[in-house]
């Protein structure tokens, strides 16, 4: 399992938004690119991929590649899911999630609790400028990656991640943008021939 | 200079396509992903990256990152700026190119011009699965690399670029999406210090 949690901290919690502007809709167009670059390989979906989207830390929307059902990776149509699971929020109560779309499921809670979930499934990463460069790294079993999005992390998220955090590695010299990391973390995995369901 | 030559097998030669449904128009949120991976990085814009979409072997856009302003990474912004640029396609003629916004440039020609305008710039390097893998691979100099959107060379191109390409390269055992391929391209040069402006 290869696992990516990203913090989209202005993101919408409510369906209450324009598909015709997603960089309006605190970046919404980031996490997309996100969940595209983490589930879709060029003709099909990865296995044992699972994306969890945090919502300006009050919902998290997880997705997993292994029962996504026809999900296109343009950021309009990813776009148009959140929107359609955010629709669905008031059934998401403690932590029972809003069962959406195949593959997604929205939860109403947000970073620290989303650690908790998967914290016990794998190796939890945070991505950092200071961390070991990927190609002198050991491979992480389980990986769970925790990235954010145009912004950095927040003081708080810093000190949960200094505190949660099991390793952290450094993509390259360059500060790429969220989706990007995940494209590198995900073929640094691939080239090392990481292959752990 | 790095520069990524793709190919949009059905892409828009016109400015008659909605930014409602770029995946509908000839997949153009494949090609939009490309230009955001090439010239962006998290907080700014790469130096010396040039990308050449070429679109239905009838039309190329050229993107030079040096000179680009006010471009953002979301799909539908970059689908805008190619719409705006086809919009001027009667000022391209010949090898004269419609100047449209800054840093942006269309050509009335295909994949075998944009090959000879670009050729004595640089390394033709074919994106491959039968190439050698990255780690092992000598770095070129200034990298002109070769993609194709969601279809697969036809034969012509492929036996274009039998001809032309000076080097076979391989991202990894994944077949990856173009966008994900400039990303782990870029990534990869980064990482081994490459920077031959």
């Amino acid at each position: 399992m290869r696992q990516f949690i990203v913090l989209g901290h202005e993101a919408p919690t409510t369906a209450d938004f324009s598909l015709e502007d997603l960089s309006g809709a605190g970046r919404l167009d980031v996490l997309c690119r996100c969940v595209g670059a983490a589930v879709f390989l060029s003709h099909g979906i990865r296995e044992a991929v699972r994306v969890h989207l945090v919502l300006a830390d009050e919902f998290t929307l997880r997705f997993d590649s292994n029962s996504l059902r026809r999900l296109y990776p343009d950021e309009r149509t990813i776009a148009a899911r959140i929107r359609d699971a955010l629709d669905q929020r008031d059934d998401a109560i403690g932590h029972q999630p809003a069962a959406v779309s195949p593959g997604m499921a929205l939860y109403r809670f947000g970073l620290d609790a989303t650690l908790d979930a998967v914290a016990s499934d794998g190796t939890v990463v945070q991505l950092h400028a200071d961390g070991t460069p990927l190609p002198e790294a050991e491979l992480p079993s389980d990986p769970v990656f925790v990235l954010s999005d145009h912004a950095d992390f927040t003081d708080s998220e810093a000190a949960l991640l200094a505190d949660r955090a099991d390793r952290r590695l450094r993509v390259g010299p360059e500060t790429l943008h969220a989706d990007q990391t995940i494209t590198v973390a995900h073929n640094w995995l691939d080239t090392a021939g990481y292959s752990e369901y």
